[in-house]
């Protein structure tokens, strides 16, 4: 299962057993591991689903027409199977270990023994909570005439393309060899961080609206979820840096110097989607300032109302106050218009306070 | 078309497609591609415009009187053509894929095929929106007596001025190669980056004045959308830094080195762009520190007039209130004079709480 | 004793004294130093406990079968002690210095004489007050065919899983000499910083809930422990961070090269960790400012509220102000319906503010 | 003339030129161009002062008796007269283009003609106005016997020391080479930038004491006209830092050894003046969070006053008010001392309310 | 005298001097320059201190039992004295200046006739005005077989353990040379920093409580003292980072290998300190955070109670108003409980309130 993005995640691994030791750290599955056998050269194209370890063993290569392998694991929680593809392939027990932990970061490590380990995360957004930002954990064992992928649940959405291409046409990728299959494979993993990326600009152009149109006190607190969804997000690209610099050496028997300049494009990418993190992360620091403005401001709307209408009626308060005095010698009292003539004054008094507060520009 | 820099742009090609198949993200445009073709040398130059590709055919060089050959193509909207083009030239797929990618950011890339491609954005701001920064895609292919050059739209404002240098007279441009019209075209390109700088500077001078002279209440929201195109033009013109490194290599046969000074001076240019946009960015921050001040001090300035009024006329209406009861037996009521003398300790609280206030320099 | 970890500690050490003397800076204890030795290879296990210095002294090498020695000290509060190991193994004074130093930050050293020093931290929370962070300093001198571990409690807790697993069974460690040993003591270490993760994101989850859902006055120093934690916990991992790079080295005749994987491995999770840590620290930035928005939102409110009132009972105060005159001609008073009218005119007044209110949205 | 240091500049160059074409960008001056000719060796020192090119005309060097010459030419907006000097000397065109703008940032160059250019700038305070900084663009080309020297305007007050200390004694200067005129002249220019620091340190000096004595409303402005000069003149010294790496190589056959002491002088003076630049930028920061700090205690101070205002004279004026009713049966009103036991009443409310505001400390 | 760290310092040097004219910068002080002169070898010790320059005379070096010879030059206001040191052991003039401008930053030189140079800052808190920190500059001149050092005054309490422990017993320092014995001081001076640190670490403490706990409004400006002493602190301490990578290079004659552990042993506590200032200026910044929401907290505590009094004596004072009236006809006046039940009534509405702002938990 994918995983969803959070602040922390729950202990890596039981702390007794010796390193290496497999142990699935994401959430419990059910569904049994399936596995996908793909072959494939210029001339053919072969398709073997099964559950069953077999399809999984190396097959002897015929010189005459070499073809590229490629092993689709789907479901990483079964550490006997992942164990056991791991010895049919011999494979390091530390890649096991990382193929199986959800919470490995991103890297390239090559082995001695001559593979090529690439492991990354796919990230999509929930499709019910639109802000909420899953990761799925996907690794690349590169073989010298095959490729192993592990992920975590079936995805189709996201490598299903590369699969249709093989079976469409023959195109680039069924002519080249296992390495092209990765940059292929990559590839249409970081094109699918455009996607995210785009759903993030979405939610920021809906803030910005809200934030510099008007004020709603929520707002901040969906800036700080949006912002809390970017910081993992980079969290997660960030290191496919320097993936492509592992990956393009020029005494590297495994990456050809032909998918030289395609891993440069996936790096070029992966550069973009960061540059655009940080920039919207740099938008977010600057609307966090207008919304705390904006606040600001109204308060200062709010004191200038309360504030004008104590100005007009305290002192004509006062005034009538005045006038209620008991005293038994107070002379206006007496006069015919004394009443009226209050009245008049507190215009006067009224009139006054609203043309200093319009002259303030309080008004 | 050019393209109006947002927050964010939409997905930027089919999911499905394979990597190399070209697909115009931009706006979509009804003009047809329209093709010049100008040769020339220190002794004639020829100018041919045709929206055919048969002017785009690389033509053989004689070898006693060799010329430049430069292939403006305005319009990248159309696979085909640009498709066809790539064939001519003999250009990597995956530079044609940047070609037609408006949202490629810049950069430099060297392709194994003997070809120099150089990408990068012309900027402007909108005429009648002058807060809204435009970006136009441009990309050049240098060859070994040719170069590309491939732009979204007719810009003549930016590129003519090379192309009338070359028509009234034999310059430095005219004696040298396509490497010295790549940096001639660079040149002008970046040359126009401090006309946007110049607009920045502008707008920050106003909002200066403004933020400092008093406050509005939507200066920030202002600052912002400064800051929002701020971020971005800096995120256009970022990546030329490390441009001329790699143009300026010695063993570059395509770019000699007698136009690496110049390369490097287009570089110092880039670096000084930088640096007034860094130095805008922090003066922006500094000016939401004023704001913000400034939204204060309004505010105080309102409690102030508040609690004045307040501490004035709530003794002197007590003070009515209380020969306002009714009680039997109030003897001052009955006094000759009790009504005047009321009015003259009101009348000295009053002023005593003016002078209170004036000691406090509230007023 | 493990230290508090706080912003500043006492006096490094007397100045007086000369440099490589040693002292004890930690809490003042009362428990004797005790010393482990533990001998083990692929065919045996042996383990003495014994306060006694003897069972220290370095044994002659049986060339036929060779073994590792593990000398796990438990106590560094006494200068005699260690300064005795030191010359039967001639460490240099420096190293013992900092195996003293519970100040001394994580780092590797390589010494002349062919000792490697390795000194980090091992964190944990406080049990009963979970929002303090507590540091042990724990040493490693890797010799030939030994490992000396100095720590400064008998915090089973954390190496013993590695005890057990030499106990336990024949694997991995019991087949490797002793620079795996200090693989495996190191990385669970490591593994524990991954505890200490956990604990900050519950707090952070804690106080987000908190934060966001209302506000309490404390939050902000919460906040703020939280933050001076999360600070010197980076402290104290962050130098680990080129640990690594100093252990993997290809010419280096005591870390085995098929020990380097593994070591990159553990600098994997150091990263991992600091990461994480760095991405808490900017989440809790983020959570003041949500904080702060809150609070002035808070105060919004209260001033609508005084707002409120104030503008609906001052007029009607006023009005009853002016029928309270005692003015001899005051028409009003003397109508039959007068007063009702006047409550008729006050309630007017009042639904009219309501409706002002809620038509600004105040209410 | 000396150019204001302001947030932006004019349009860079007219983009219709070609590049290399000489244009003056700074303010109109009506001033001609001089030309001062110094020569000396540690025997003779020899000055010639005119407006006529002909002072320029490299000389024959005798070999029996070398000297150096240093071209001090005063006046730098007169495209004729640079271009012939240019001519003269086989200055670059690029290099006369820098000599010219004013707005070029600082730098170091080395022509392949065996030329070295050095850019930089003189700042000085405005005397009468003394928060303006003033910027002039002076430019030095160090050649294999001669040294020229362009500078924007008479300022005597910088250079002249120099011509002093040559005039006056046979010193270090007279007995070195260009080279070490080069160093002299620099050095000046950079002592000078710790007058521009003292400056700025007086400056804050006096707002830190406004800031934390009390708070005046236009702080916040002056804060802000501080760090803008702070940042434009940071953006102007920052570039001086990597000169000295470009002056200082082992193989420069136009800057001896014997000067690279100097010379690492000079940018330990640099390395000062940026960290202190640094330093009080760090500082303005910090004097904001003071200064919005001491706003929102004054507006604690105001309300409060206005809290205890109302709260004391809301009671009491509530308490007049009830015996101000005109019931019938109001039996208090008919008791003999009713007046002045209300009297009694109110100033227990307000000792009460005194003593309960003593108490929450707000008096 | 030591040194007050301010925000800026005096006009460096005068102007007009050439450069390496010595000229003291410091305060002026009365004393006269003394100097002492210690030599040692593991077999003697001798002590001579004398204000005559006769001390200094280099003596000739008897090959059969060498010894380190440490001038101890306290006073470097007076050039003469200075000069003439420099003139008996050949120094650079610009190391002279060095050692005279007591604004001159820490680093380390190396000269061409063989001289290193270390000049660094000895640091203390003024012990009477305990938040004040004082600077002293001190220089150290490394020779093959002398260590000259420069102090402004005589500061015992810095220097004077290494004194003691030479004087004591025949200890490492005796054993070795002048190399030694310069890391004996410059870790003398370092291990003072962290007395420095640990004060610092109390003011913040200190202040932490101070902020936490309650406000007072003079705490900011606490802080910001805090904050500009540990920001000249740290531009003080900084530098000191690159030192040891150039006192421990593998080729220097003058620094032998022996000492290069020492060395790096120094350079881990100039770490440690540098991080321990960073994370207490972190803190210092979070503490801001606190310090503001506190005010703010306040505030809205001020304001609850002036709108609890207002929403409370507002209705009611309006109520008797209203029987305050003197309409002929208010039935109410005239019923026999008239004013008990408007006291009631009253009543009702005080509880109300009250109940009202409980529920709202502003009570």
């Amino acid at each position: 299962m994918a995983t969803r993005i959070r602040t922390h995640r729950k202990q890596r691994k039981n702390l007794l057993t010796s390193p290496g030791t497999l142990t699935y750290v994401g959430k419990s599955v059910d569904i049994k591991t399936q596995i996908k056998r793909i072959e494939y050269n210029a001339s053919f194209y072969h398709e073997a689903i099964d559950s069953n370890l077999d399809v999984c063993l190396p097959r002897a290569e015929s010189t005459d027409q070499p073809f590229v392998t490629w092993l689709n694991v789907t479901g990483i929680h079964e550490p006997d199977v992942i164990g056991q593809i791991g010895k049919m392939y011999q494979l390091h027990p530390l890649m096991l270990e990382d193929v199986m932990n959800t919470d490995q970061k991103p890297k390239v490590e090559t082995y001695e023994n001559g593979h090529l380990f690439v492991t990354l995360k796919m990230l999509h957004f929930d499709e019910n909570s639109p802000t909420e930002l899953w990761a799925e954990h996907i690794s690349f064992v590169l073989g010298k005439n095959y490729l192993i992928s592990f992920q975590e649940e079936q995805s189709g959405d996201v490598l299903t393309p590369v699969i249709d291409r093989l079976k469409a046409s023959v195109g680039k990728t069924r002519r080249s060899g296992p390495d092209y299959l990765l940059y292929a494979l990559v590839d249409v993993i970081v094109d699918n961080y455009f996607l995210v990326l785009e759903n993030f600009g979405d939610q920021l152009d809906q803030l910005e609206d809200q934030v510099i149109s008007g004020y709603q006190s929520q707002s901040l607190s969906e800036l700080y979820s949006i912002k809390r969804e970017l910081t993992f997000a980079r969290r997660l690209i960030w290191p496919l840096r320097d993936m492509v610099a592992q990956l393009v050496r020029p005494d590297d028997p495994l990456v050809s110097k032909r998918v030289h300049p395609y891993m440069r494009d996936v790096n070029d990418h992966v550069m973009q989607i960061i540059e655009s993190l940080d920039a919207y992360r740099e938008l977010l620091a600057s609307l966090v300032d207008v919304h705390l403005s904006t606040i600001s401001n109204r308060m200062n709307q709010v004191m200038k109302t309360l504030t004008i209408f104590s100005a007009i009626f305290m002192p004509i308060t006062f005034i009538v106050g005045v006038y209620g005095m008991n005293f038994d010698n107070i002379p206006e009292l007496h006069t015919r218009n004394g009443y009226f003539i209050t009245w008049g004054v507190m215009g006067m008094v009224t009139l006054g306070m609203l043309g200093y507060f319009r002259w303030k520009k309080w008004l």
